[in-house]
């Protein structure tokens, strides 16, 4: 860590900073430039609260110089890591992996037609939601874990592999035979203890960033699940709020190249909550394949205006159909099969 | 509901979307312009979502014409709510409230010190936090129910009244007969299944406002607890996220004004998250009172820099003293006591 | 234009409102509903000013029906626009044009080395800053007029187009002999006394999305340079401020369908200023093209990292060379030709 | 500065950075950590383009240490700057200063009336636009230096001072005469040739704060009037874009304790433009001097409702009156009169 003093601190308020930089564990460098004295701190600072020194008197600026992600950094893996699930399939390899289903499983017809569709299409995971606390306390709320046995038994019969959303601790266990891939929704992204838990699973976990999360804060919320021991995590951009209201959200595409650059872990990219909209689903999910994302996780129902929730982001069948296809070029043009 | 359609829409695009909102179960009146229909959709949409039409062929717009909420609407009471505590003591009348107390429960000492200086300054309500969840599992995770037993304690031994953070279903059963008002944290002001349950316990709910939340979506979250038959909610603005990085979060003043105009629930002003900043306390719970706010949330420390937790934005006890001598007057200026 | 009144409004309220719209000069058709009164005002609403009818008292919202940019609108021209140059070259049309050339036009050798790459990759626009006001009085600050005579002369030399940024009114009447397409940068985007007058000028206009606009106001922005009977206007998006500071901007790839769906006129990305980081051009400038983007622009340099302005977001030639190859086969993958 | 590079950066990547920054002009130090290289670089940095330390290979992060702007930092005055005008009257000292005036000025008895109306409430400055550029090429344009010689008259007449917008380089040699403080737009605030020129005069100016604008390059502006020799420069928040509809911006209430902490300059709070919302005036009015600022900007109109331009957001006289009242109090409850 750096703390830049304010150009006419007194020697007091430097000693100050010092002792406060020793007790938190660090040494102190101390440079006395002819304006301004640098107080560097070399040591273990991960868990040191930066924002403490920022408030003491004459400090003008402090910087965390190590990155605060190790686990999830790029340089604890350069060559990137892959997921491997059952049948050989992975997420991070040569291979741009496809995650389709409904919004809600809703009953057992709707799950098994999506499943035969995705498998058709040549997609490889089946997704679906089975807890869907809503806004309304009238509204669907999911079928719980009937709704995942019957995902679980349709994606089982094409050969698929299924991804659902954990909403609470509870939910894990009951969850775990039926599941291939957690995913933790977005609202959850800082829900430590949930992660906590996470990190004791021994099933990849695909982590949506929050509507309001740094790159910085998702690859933090990473770390929590890798420091249990669980590795397989797969990361999932899905639209950031910002000012522009046309769109649900902004889905922020640049964030796909960061987040290679920056860790080694597979990027998925979410264009149905990313943009809110059906009819901006395909020109998104093309971006975010061009753009050079590992997965691409689409929202899909063979009546979509009817669907019991997302209605408007969620495609029809024959639209992912054509989707899929389209994927499956802008793949090969960036060197990868899908 | 209105849905706009665009200048050229077909005339079976504009039965689509009639179809449509009869379907929904409100009854349309159309008006055929010389370049655009528009189509009014008058009953109960609360539960239409109305992106499924923004995407239907031919539509150029939706708006919601009723607010989304009712029972948190200004017009539910136009002369507003004052949230009633033992003893008295209100929030959302004549007197601003104070609330004050460390981020943390920490330990006996900690909190006896605390709230003698909580009561001797004059404010009436001790909050302090017992579960802490953090970013890194190393760091210290809070006292659990111990911890409100003495806050609880410290609390009547000095005539105050408690707030905490509730952060699961499971704790809001052992924390009923510790707390005083249960306090819900940005990060779960969407958490429904929770807020469902708070509108079931008979006990003050402080709502934290999300660090992306919309006014709107505080509303729509209170509108959740009250639905349940829970109607002593209280609003709290605690800091956005905006592309401004000198603060933690930019503090939204704003809001106080605004939730009073649109709601007749009381609202809480919390600088210490707002800022993250100690030395900006002072000025924005001063802000805060001129703008209206009917109570102060701020986190106090006797060793402020050696805080368990937040310790960058926590007042030392004499710096809290002073503040409320100076609240005291700001509120006097604007007609109120404290 | 729609007013929705308050559920307690009383009758001198509504009557106000009323009142104020017919003075407005549109018409009134009101619909009394059970707990709310609702007015729709039919007939020319572009110049009135909604907000303030949202300030008087006994209204809860106020809704702009239609569009309030006609000219810019899909509906004007369904079928789209291509702006057309000389030697048959357009943007908007099947092929995706490519603007590439150093931020600051520094000298002869300098532009001609690169127009000369700019040609052999098969690019087909030049572009160069000659107004450099800098944010420092002591940096460079542009050639002038001289400076875009150099760009010219390279640019005919090597069959290329021109395009360079405008910032004052003077400025037009110099540029015009040098330039094929004015640019707008993004702080002016809502200098509107300059917009006007190159409503009158005849040449196209790249009109860059200011940092902080919405999709909206860079349509009505566009909308002003057409009032002028200039429709030769390219739409640029070039990021956006968000709260995520890891990129220099966050570029909103979203904007291209949306500005398609919205508009007919072409729109063009920046993948340099989008980003500020020359490693996220190549990938953010092949998302763009994937997700529907009628040209690119690209900042180069020969010796990008002693560039006289931008170095960090300028790509060398060879890396240019590249990207150019790499887009050609997305384009195919879209259906398009480079 | 200070670069920190990756942890398994290379030693000729290390070498290249080094080289880089000694040619920039900076001595460098080198601290070798277990896992992390880290370059220190001393010397005058304010003109290193940071970002292009920040692409170049095996670099994890730049950091600037020293402030970049010197004359408008805290430490050049510690004491603060109070910018003098005639008779006595500053802004930035015990007195906070009000602001008021029509946005256009209509014609002579409209500004007269309102000049009579300034003077009687207390206040001692009158403000109005002359030079409109409105998004409409219909819409009122503003009266120009005619306008200003109105404003001058009624100004002179009561014994007040007058604040007008420049938005051209062109006009501050005619404005000079009619004008005691020149005001620079949100939209103007990064025309780097007006500050420029600005910065010659001598005149004070009140430089407002861009919509999408940080602290930081708000006061880089202000740096660069200063540097001319100009350092009468007052300040102006007024609102930034947020992903909040609710009100046109959020008002950054907290701006003005942050500016005042690392700047000397004083401080003015625009609520009217802060809140676009005349029912949102007061209220904000009131936390802004809560808050500390040095003068309230405020728009008001004989007939608001009917004021050529921003007339949602303009105080009726009798308004402004209350509001003078109430600002009284709120400036004697922070040790200052009004």
């Amino acid at each position: 860590m750096i703390v830049a003093m304010q150009e006419r601190a007194a020697e007091e308020q430097i000693d100050a900073v010092i002792d406060a930089m020793v007790e938190a564990g660090v040494s102190v460098h101390r440079t006395t430039g002819s304006s301004q004295t640098i107080l560097a701190g070399v040591g273990p600072t991960a868990n040191v609260e930066l924002s403490k020194f920022e408030v003491m008197p004459g400090v003008e600026r402090v910087h965390r110089i190590s990155s605060p992600y190790k686990l999830a950094g790029r340089a604890f893996r350069p060559e990137g890591t892959a997921v491997d699930f059952a049948n050989d399939v992975k997420i991070g390899g040569q291979q741009v992996a496809v995650i389709a289903g409904p919004c809600a499983i809703e009953n057992r017809e709707q799950i098994f037609t999506i499943a035969k569709c995705v498998k058709a299409a040549g997609a490889g995971f089946l997704r679906g939601g089975a807890f869907k606390p809503r806004s309304s306390p009238y509204a669907f709320q999911g079928l719980g874990i009937p709704g995942l046995q019957l995902m679980h038994e349709a994606a089982r019969e094409h050969g698929l592999l299924t991804v659902s959303e954990v909403m609470e601790i509870a939910q894990i266990e009951p969850m775990l035979q039926y599941t291939d891939c957690f995913q933790v929704g977005a609202r959850n992204m800082q829900n430590f203890n949930l992660l906590r838990e996470l990190g004791q699973a021994r099933k990849p976990v695909l982590l949506k960033r929050g509507i309001a999360a740094t790159i910085e804060e998702l690859l933090l919320s990473s770390e929590y699940i890798m420091a249990g021991g669980n590795y397989d995590v797969i990361l999932c951009e899905r639209g950031i709020r910002t000012y522009e209201t046309t769109t649900r959200n902004t889905m922020d595409i640049s964030a796909i190249p960061v987040l290679h650059k920056l860790s080694h872990l597979p990027v998925v990219a979410d264009p149905s909550h990313g943009t809110g909209r059906r009819d901006m689903v395909a020109p998104m999910a093309k971006a975010a394949v061009a753009a050079g994302a590992d997965a691409i996780l689409v929202e899909i129902h063979p009546n979509a205006d009817k669907a019991a929730s997302d209605a408007a982001q969620t495609l029809y069948l024959d639209q992912f159909e054509k989707l899929m296809g389209e994927l499956r070029v802008i793949a090969g043009a960036v060197g990868r099969t899908l």
